[in-house]
């Protein structure tokens, strides 16, 4: 990752299992992680915390002033999931994903949402022919149609308004297009992919466009090309290959990032961070998969996003060794066993014993 | 289509070729619509207009008043692709798209931009299994993040702040969901599928969320469901066999439908209806690709898109036979050649062929 921190001896983790499969996910990535800092001699102390759709039935509270400066006293957050299950009346919709995982991005100054896609080995992707999936979409977390802005004028009648506005600031935009080819520089295909809609979103596009060019002056290495965002689907189903680093805006990254996890065999393979890379608050690493309340407590979720979101949790804690031993276990347990139908806890055990 | 109208004996269509390969589809287009109405005794009166890139550079306009009041005397606009080759520094970038496409759309109140999804028999998706996708997207034409809301302020600097405003009103919402149900209550799986990102874009979620459920309880026969659209981009690529009718926003139709193009075979079989369904204008009908300037004047585009579209036209000002008839012809010459390489021509003539 661009910015690196000298190899601590001491990590103090927060967890946040959270909802639904949540809970069994962070378990395994849990075992994964005790295991490599274990072997590297670095002693990890861990503080759980209660934070989603039971927590707030619970409590009343979603992401308080309080937890938000106890989380951070931490190196970093280790997150499940969050989320009722879609029919629960009791929770407002939307309230735990706007008032727990937004707050948090936007709290912690969250500007880069980093989601690698890769296909491994023993996994099946829906396209036919899928090519070498290997590339990393640097989502912008902290702005864009995500500020929250907008409002309603004459709600619930004909005559209703509604607007939605998408904020986007020359801060915001340039220090994430520098993570990016801060990382396109140390790739080993160095080319990066701007993705926004310019013809249309034409202020917001312009800014994107001009950042990308005066920051990709300093990367000379670095082959800069750019898609509107519908071309981009296109190509990611039909030559997903030719990505390597991709930088766009906070909802055509969520766009495009469900749509690489899945045509690399599914968001339970699709690890996240949402990195403070200027290191003013702890960076939060997650499964890009929500709590999928339908199959919680069956131990039938994939801990392979959580436990990847380890790995890159301590590749941006200076912990590279042990980040690559974990994304080396993975592969060997996928080539191996990827296309079995095991229990969250064999994979989880699975990949422990490719670590061994 | 939800609203038909009469049978008419005489026909007044205006022809807008546009660049790249837009004159070549739209000659087999032609030749297609000829042979049908001929046969149905419909007599066709075709008005050619220069529009786009190249017209911009002979005449400094993009489309003027003048030209929209012509075009509102026709019945209907079959409109080929606009647009100037990506790196053509004489047409500043997104100026054909938003002063000439987008425009067309506004002023003539193309309020729904349909755009259907099969996958036809001798194509071949990317999708090792894609089913049978049948499916429908109604996208909103003429608000959302298409408005053109938003600016710029402190242009250029560090301090730079560029918004997009997107704005939604109950009429334009309540239209396209009467519409979209209107289309759902008379195919055979009765099933309509809202895709917006509520949890997030609240303000205009809601409105969606609202009218989908007021305008769907005059649909009693219609089974609702609602997507975010980050998921609906993953069922697009697992399983998009499951949708019928998607009703959508227009940035987000954008999206899906460039998607949906990529899945069943390419965007070179994907037509769109850009519709004024109170009929108060004419409505246009174009493949969804674009003007592909680096493949023109070959004879190496697929027209089908452009048949195809010429089908729906047909069948919006009430020749539902000859448009039936374009159909079963481009299904037939697809099935017995679709994966052969042929000239542009060469399709139009297979599909001719097929007519006979
Ligand atoms: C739950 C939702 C708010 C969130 C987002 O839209 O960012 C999720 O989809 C994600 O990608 O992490
Ligand atoms: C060219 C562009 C303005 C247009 C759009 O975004 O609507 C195109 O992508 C389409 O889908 O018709």
């Amino acid at each position: 990752q661009p910015t690196s921190a000298a190899a601590p001896s001491h990590l103090k983790i927060a967890l946040v299992p959270g909802d639904g499969i949540g809970p069994e996910v962070v378990a395994e990535a849990e075992k994964v992680l005790d295991a490599v800092t274990g072997a590297a001699g670095v002693t990890v102390e861990k503080t759980e915390f209660g934070l989603g759709a039971q927590h707030w039935l619970d409590t009343g509270e979603t992401l308080t002033d309080r937890t938000l400066d106890e989380l951070r006293a931490h190196d970093a957050i280790l997150f499940g999931a969050v989320g009722a299950a879609p029919g629960d009346r009791r929770v407002p919709s939307g309230i735990i994903e706007r008032d727990v995982l937004l707050k948090m991005r936007f709290s912690l100054d969250h500007f880069v949402n980093l989601r690698p896609s890769r296909l491994f080995p023993g996994t099946t992707s829906p396209l036919s022919d899928p090519g070498d999936i290997d590339f990393v979409v640097v989502r912008e977390g902290t702005e864009g149609p995500y500020a929250g802005n907008g409002g309603v004028l004459r709600g619930g009648t004909d005559a209703e308004i509604a607007t939605e506005v998408s904020l986007n600031t020359a801060h915001g935009v340039r220090r994430l297009v520098r993570y990016a080819f801060q990382l396109a520089a140390v790739r080993e295909r160095r080319k990066l992919t701007l993705v926004h809609k310019h013809n249309v979103l034409v202020n917001a596009g312009r800014l994107y466009a001009r950042l990308v060019e005066e920051v990709g002056a300093e990367f000379p290495g670095v082959t800069v090309d750019y898609l509107h965002v519908d071309a981009a689907t296109i190509f990611l189903t039909t030559d997903p290959a030719r990505f390597d680093v991709i930088v766009t805006d906070n909802l055509f990254g969520d766009i495009l990032t469900d749509l690489a996890g899945a045509v690399t065999g599914g968001i339970g393979l699709s690890p996240a961070g949402n990195i403070n890379a200027d290191r003013t608050a702890p960076s939060m690493f997650e499964p890009v998969h929500g709590s999928a309340p339908d199959i919680a407590g069956q131990q039938r979720a994939n801990p392979v996003a959580a436990i990847l979101a380890t790995a890159m949790m301590l590749e941006h804690l200076g912990l590279a060794g042990p980040a690559a031993r974990i994304e080396a276990a993975v592969q060997q347990d996928l080539a191996a066993h990827g296309n079995e139908s095991r229990t969250t806890a064999q994979v989880g055990d699975g990949v422990l014993a490719a670590l061994a």
